[in-house]
């Protein structure tokens, strides 16, 4: 018995996208569907109830951060993730190989998911730059990485063992394999370097989640990884595509016009019938190509983060409600949105929130951001059950301007 | 017609305590009764519903932050204060003297509405000390008083016809006199100087109010002042009382000890019928105090402050949820308050939530608090109608430990 279960309902007449449906020990997840992030075992500023009347389906917790604060065990103890934060519905755990490239070969270079990289940097024998950088607080070797903590210093040892050990505390309904996030601005040869370590941890990731019984109850996907290079991502998903993983992560750190490209090769490989997260992306753009491209999760902290500071979707694009005309603008902040912020509150009440530096300006941003990008993702699953995504895809960059 | 009436149902045998029921255009008030604080049209890290659904029955927003941010023009544009925070309750608004208060006789000194001060500062004829302080940022004269904004330093100037005009601009159900809450620690000239200004300040703001439309669908508390002065109280009692006012509040920054006399000399003498509001008092024992001499209404900051610093009331007590001992403590804050917090949330939790810093640390700790004080006074209240106010008062303080 898996402990997920996954059935494609509708395909994208002459593409990889889908609409599908996740079955997981905590309930159903629609597909296409975006994941709430919820770092620290909450999604910032809302209470659970206000997550999922907004409309979400699962929450992404991460690893690295419980790890440190409270601690896996703490966690164990009480019964898992969901009795921990209060949320009854289904959740995801990333391995913390994320965090340790955050630490690591992006720590002081402002490299995230998607970033602009100068072109010359991704040229195909550009130089390992990182020897000339600060010191990193994350360091690899063949076996595992070590880090130190963010919030006291701690020295930290992370294997793929650990890192699946740590997940199975903490008791999501999905983990991920332990990997090393690359930076695109490496080198091609550490690139290939790199990810015979993924593979490598992969494997070690899977069989010692196997050996376990928290197998049954928790489902563990592999990351593919392989950074801008057509070659190791194809190598990289036919490798992880071959293992006994419940699906399949697609990870990375992208030049922005490298991810489509990216994601296309790897899912014309990876096996059909199992889901596919590409972990980390979720403007609105991406989300179409992700879809269209094959896949069916997206997480990321753009919507929530973006609200924190002000930056809210609308229709036409995101503004900046700390933007002087909408000082007694008494308009919803998208008058067609039925999220519970534009129902009840105005721009000009919002940009008062956010100039009073008021808790409530975050709750409520995050309410809208998040109800729009959950939504959109499941008005573009709605297009393709109605075999309408191309039209769906055309009408919303119309309006939508970034 | 009057924009608010009130009733009294039941009285403590032989003291000045009583329950009742006030009646404002936006619903009624049951009393005695908390009024829960938001500063600028927010209750700090709640929305209007989960300050509904904890049993709060009426908010106080503030004057003076409301007038410099998003300013009072605004609010009246959008149909007053209840439109604006989506808040259909009653709702009031401070005076902004206790603000000015801040400003200028506190500022500096750490001055609050109660306070531990010095015996020797509280003799009768304590000299002023206020001369050699550092520059206050409000300035009293004969007809108002000048301030400087603690947002971005602009220089403003209010008169009593000025904060009337403002909350008539906010448009709130309650609204009080102009006033100036002085320092315990001024000297006895000064008090008696300070009360002929806040007598004319009265007579000034119930004049202006009357003139107006408003009058008839906003209620006008006067406000009674005299410092730590049996003679001066009584004095305020008896002028202040003999006005046309719809209510009472009972002003002054306290030394503790001082706090129930001044309340006891004042309920005395004003006119029984009207409601009154024990102004910016709000720790449990305060509270009792207050009810048994003869308060109606009561706000304060304290237990939205102290939930957002981790100081959350239970009946034994106030307990710091960043006691260590909490890390792994998996029961709620209190096991038999049926507020959202208790009934969904580990001590252990909301420990990790304020280590972690997240926001929705103060959410929970606030609902609460918040919660326990206002449920507190309702259990007040209703140990009035039955005839049992000191059995429960009793009752409380054997278990409650300040």
């Amino acid at each position: 018995m898996k402990p997920i279960s996954f059935k494609i309902e509708k395909k994208i007449s002459g593409q990889l996208g889908r609409a599908g449906h996740l079955d997981t020990p905590h309930g159903a997840i629609k597909t296409p569907a975006f994941v709430t992030v919820g770092t620290k075992a909450t999604v910032k500023s809302l209470t659970p109830e206000q997550v999922r009347d907004l409309g979400a389906q699962v929450v992404l917790a991460n690893t690295y951060h419980l790890y440190l604060q409270p601690g896996d065990k703490i966690i164990k103890d009480v019964g898992g993730i969901q009795k921990w934060m209060n949320w009854s519905g289904p959740t995801m755990t990333d391995s913390g190989g994320f965090q340790v490239f955050s630490l690591g070969a992006a720590y002081g270079k402002e490299l995230g998911k998607l970033t602009k990289i100068p072109a010359e940097l991704l040229l195909e024998n550009s130089p390992d730059i990182d020897t000339e950088e600060k010191p990193k607080l994350a360091t690899i070797d063949p076996n595992g990485v070590t880090f130190r903590s963010h919030i006291d210093g701690s020295a930290h040892y992370f294997t793929p063992e650990k890192s699946i050990e740590i997940q199975h505390n903490i008791g999501a309904d999905i983990i991920f394999a332990f990997d090393e996030c690359t930076s695109p601005i490496e080198s091609i040869h550490y690139q290939g370097q790199s990810l015979d370590r993924t593979h490598r941890w992969a494997k070690q990731s899977l069989e010692y989640h196997k050996s376990k019984e928290n197998s049954k109850t928790q489902a563990l996907f592999g990351i593919v990884q392989g950074g801008r290079h057509e070659n190791l991502r194809k190598e990289s998903a036919g490798f992880i595509g071959s293992l006994d993983f419940d699906g399949f992560g697609i990870g990375g750190s992208f030049a922005k016009e490298d991810m489509k490209n990216a994601v296309k090769w790897v899912n014309e490989i990876l096996p059909e019938e199992k889901p596919k997260h590409l972990l980390g992306i979720g403007e609105p753009e991406d989300l179409f190509y992700g879809v269209e491209n094959g896949c069916d999760l997206f997480d990321c902290v753009a919507p929530t983060r973006n609200a924190r500071n002000g930056g809210l979707y609308t229709k036409y694009g995101k503004v900046n409600i700390l933007n002087s005309k909408y000082t007694n603008d008494f308009t919803p902040i998208d008058s067609e949105c039925n999220c519970y912020t534009c129902k009840n509150y105005t721009r000009a009440y919002l940009a008062h929130l956010f100039r009073a530096k008021e808790m409530l300006a975050a709750t409520l941003a995050t309410i809208h951001n998040l109800h729009f990008i959950v939504g959109l993702v499941e008005n573009i699953r709605q297009s393709i059950i109605d075999e309408k995504f191309n039209e769906f895809r055309e009408k919303f960059f119309i309006s939508y301007k970034n």
